[in-house]
């Protein structure tokens, strides 16, 4: 290592230093990426790709004064290391740790929390409208990747920036993916200009229009304010049509890994006055053998050894999301009107095994939440039976489609929604904390929550053998469940352990947590039934006769619309003594699960806790 | 009129007669529509606007085996006098009359219900998935304004659709309008295309290309399926390069009201062997007087004299929008930080004053309610202030953003829900019945509810004073309430009417209902405390001490998340006889607001009678 990345002044560096000693530092900090998430976990293949683009903004903008918006956020760890943070990547995204995203809280030089994609484009002309508004001077610029790029709201962005003519940056980091490899026309269009011969020649020709330029302190001078020197950048935008119909002024494409190459045309987007997109091209994992050649695998891992690429085992069974992925392309063999849809995230959601089976009944939409949603209901008014596989915390944008389109017209489209309650590292942005009560609220919606995978997949049969549109809402990790339960499912609810004294209705995958406070209640001599409350809506009419006074309702998700408050409200009338146990009305942090749950109190102890107090107080 | 629209077999006129005869057809649509729609109120200038192209897509299409999607609905006027339900404009919008969208339980011809923007590329693209699945060859269209286009899902859409090479047609209703005029980068560049000389040659070179096409029955032969041909229709794509970006095929620009010439490029369109993009120019309000005129006003319009144009009065004081636009205008001539964000419904959301006054502070994104909440974190971020006034139901689109963008930044964002609650004519599309709900659940989110004109006001400076994002949701129509209020508002709720038997709980504009219910309650004995809920969330601790037994929640939200929900949950240990009373689990269908309050139980009789058939049941 040449440069010490706790110590050194790296924006200084950055601003001052040659390139060719700028090299010399992405190289350490790439060294020092691979070693610290290695042992981690964490985002790496992006990272590693865009080491040299950080540096070469840090270069051209005056941070914090100057504000770059990092889109999705997960790409943010150079930033980190550069804006004095290296420290933090021993505790990353663990319990009370440095978040692997973008806070304000962190940083001054975090300028805008992002987390879910594609915002940074709508937040940065925000920014810079009320900029020209006070007066003010400062660059705004967002970095925003190519898969990023075909969400929706970065169109509404570019179509509201192209009718105004305010200065503000847009960094299109072009890697040809987005977590899995980058679809759609837009891909296409990309990659046509990428493998022109157009870059290259972009390449001699920018080198050539600089040999002219007056270059003061490693950057372009003032001069570039001269119109015929821009002329000769605007050439470069032969190829961008489609952003100048926006009236977005495009350079590039420029190579992501040319330091000296990108600060000049950075520089000069900065002095064109007017919106301009910069198609920088990269290459996800970038100077790391294993995640250049498996960038998938390496867009989010868990701990792994350096030196092979391969995950330290962890152990546990299998996941969720790989017990739906199955049994789906089982059902799918059995039933030819089944479809998948997923949105850019068909690995992790499982359905790999699918799109191998009956490739053309699998669709990826890209990074499409909305429009996913909707063709799922084109695709169920043709007669097929969609099964949209999402992150719960993403289906959050689907919501107005999944009332107007899906359940208004009473359509029979799958939701599997992954990723449900608490998912640990990734933190606030990516906890499934909303989902029943988003899904709850929605008229004729069913809303189902295994307990385990054996149960994910007879919940699956049972939504394929039902009409209107179903939720299947479960957790990340390991589908094994540390109980045993007789019944399979069949539409309803199941006694687990009978008791006396409380009977606690554990949402689906609460229940390992509710069987363990049993047992924590059980030593002190209260004995506590406990239910799989698997069917989460409509609400299961039995339990007008619930055998005992106090009733529990377990959940990992808000009170606000959840299962506890619809239980109370439905049931007041019954006389129980009723607690409810949901997440606290604020959002979580990121940690390991377990913390989680204790600091929410929808932990085993504080369920049993909050239930001793009860009979204390009783008593 | 020369044709029965009520007896003759229109879809069979649309395909055999002469271009002529379909020109007289015409004429009789528009003088009908402007006497029914006078009478009845509806959305006017858009169908008189599309009369000629829906004519024209009758004439090539075999519906309902050929699907026609229609975006957004409210122009399906024409298409359901063609499907055979003239006779229903009679009873347009009324309660259990028929619906002002497309429905598919009124008409097979109706294929996909809509009523939100911008859905119909992606679930046309859907449908034609299924389609090619299912080995099957009916064509699929989706009619779009150019206002819809500009919302993000369309791209999402077209991003995906490019990408397949499958037969799916998009005709582009290019009125230059949106529900106001259309802004963004978009609509200039339709409008070079529009404006471009190109247009006129378009016209002359489609009609000697077709010269050379041999036309049978009014369309073009199958001759054009040689290639030779399909090349002259491309010719006409040259300006289309941003749709051609995306692997679309461009045909156009089109005169909208020459039936000739546009069933002839759909016909060829609905031949080419991919997706086509039909680029239709016409005019909003065509044909009358008036409504092309004003456009704007024609858009939806209650009665008004087909003679002068001008609306029938109804009485009533001002509206909920009109008080908020002009108190934000107030406002914000005394705070320059405060800035106006609106998506294309700037004049339906009262803010046209705002944007006289404060030109350079009001930001109309177009139909694009993602980017709006961003947009606004954006400049919140940045040390401003934006209030985004924004209707109930198409928030709902921006729930993602809600959290992840403003929540959790705890950004100050006002949000101005306008149309929440029952909205009448409008009916399942438009009610603003889960507004309490989805924004209730969201952690540090302020949710307010006026209970008339004067409170919404006070409300707006209480939100300016605090900090966090704040919602403000009111109702459509007038502000003025039957009752007195003493207190102004400063952040709490207010007892109204003293009483010892039973407490009200009136969300916003439900204090009337509550009032009338008391008034009934009174005559039988019954003494009904209420209290003007005006803070819905945080919770009013205060609630703790009620002096009754008795406590009812009244809210025109749904159960599942709202206001009644929370209370219960929160107060269950006080020990109080609950009635939670709300919109039940259900889409609701249009009509008038009294009939619709009465249907789904929160009018001031169904409140009184669940309360007297407590004290019955008790007695």
């Amino acid at each position: 290592m040449k440069y010490d990345l706790y110590k050194d002044d790296l924006l200084n560096i950055c601003r001052t230093a040659s390139i060719s000693e700028l090299d010399d530092l992405c190289s350490d900090i790439r060294l020092f990426l691979v070693d610290k998430v290695s042992k981690t976990g964490g985002h790496l293949a992006s990272n590693l790709g865009i080491v040299e683009l950080t540096v070469a903004l840090m270069r051209v903008f005056d941070c914090p004064r100057d504000k770059i918006v990092y889109d999705v956020g997960h790409q943010t760890y150079v930033h980190k290391i550069l804006t004095g943070r290296a420290a933090g990547f021993d505790t990353l995204r663990q319990y009370k740790g440095m978040s692997g995203f973008p806070k304000s809280r962190e940083s001054e030089y975090d300028v805008y929390d992002t987390g879910h994609s594609s915002t940074s484009v709508s937040a940065a002309f925000g920014m810079a409208m009320a900029r020209d508004l006070a007066g003010d001077d400062y660059n705004v610029t967002a970095v925003i990747g190519d898969g990023s790029f075909t969400n929706g709201i970065v169109y509404e962005a570019l179509n509201n920036i192209g009718s105004y003519q305010t200065n503000v940056n847009i960094i299109l980091n072009d890697n040809g993916m987005s977590i899995s490899r980058n679809v759609g026309a837009l891909s296409k269009y990309l990659n046509k200009i990428r493998s022109s011969r157009k870059y290259d020649e972009t390449k001699a020709s920018v080198k050539s229009a600089l040999n002219s330029v007056p270059v003061v302190g490693g950057v372009i001078s003032k001069g570039l304010r001269n119109s015929k020197e821009k002329l000769k950048y605007s050439v470069l935008g032969e190829e961008g049509h489609l952003i100048e119909d926006f009236g977005i002024k495009y350079f590039g494409p420029v190579d992501g890994y040319d330091i000296q190459q990108m600060a000049e045309i950075i520089q000069a987007a900065a002095e064109y006055k007017g919106p301009t997109l910069i198609h920088v091209i990269t290459t996800k994992g970038k100077g790391y053998e294993w995640a250049q050649k498996y960038p998938r695998k390496f867009h989010g891992i868990s701990s792994f050894d350096p030196k092979t690429g391969e995950v330290l085992s962890k152990g546990g069974g299998p996941s969720y999301s790989k017990v739906f992925g199955e049994k789906l392309t089982e059902l799918a063999g059995k039933n030819d009107k089944i479809a998948a849809v997923a949105a850019a995230m068909g690995t992790a959601t499982g359905l790999m095994p699918f799109y191998e089976a009956h490739t053309d009944r699998y669709f990826d939409v890209g990074i499409a939440e909305e429009h996913a949603v909707v063709f799922a209901a084109g695709l169920a008014k043709a007669g097929y039976l969609p099964v949209v596989a999402i992150y719960s915390t993403f289906l959050q944008r689907s919501f107005d489609y999944l009332l107007e389109d899906v359940a208004l017209q009473g359509l029979h489209v799958i939701f599997a929604v992954d990723r449900a309650g608490l998912v640990g590292a990734d933190g606030e942005t990516h906890h499934g904390q909303f989902d029943l009560s988003y899904l709850g609220m929605i008229p004729g919606m069913t809303v189902l929550a295994p307990a385990d995978g054996k149960q994910l997949g007879e919940m699956l049969e049972f939504a394929v053998s039902i009409k209107g549109p179903v939720a299947i809402r479960y957790p990340r990790g390991s589908s094994e469940g540390n109980h045993l339960r007789i019944r399979s499912f069949k539409g309803g609810n199941s006694l687990i352990r009978e008791g006396s004294d409380v009977t606690i209705l554990a949402v689906g995958a609460m229940l390992d947590e509710a069987l363990r406070a049993a047992e924590i209640l059980a030593e002190g001599g209260i004995n506590a039934a406990v239910v799989n409350a698997a069917v989460v809506k409509p609400l299961d009419l039995s339990w007008e006769d619930i055998g005992t006074q106090l009733v529990v309702t377990l959940e990992d998700n808000v009170m606000t619309g959840g299962f506890g408050e619809r239980f109370t409200s439905e049931f007041r009338e019954c006389g129980y003594d009723i607690i409810n146990i949901a997440i606290p009305d604020r959002f979580i942090e990121h940690g390991d699960i377990p913390s989680l749950r204790r600091e929410c109190g929808i932990d085993a102890v504080s369920v049993a806790d909050r239930i001793k107090d009860y009979f204390e107080r009783k008593a």
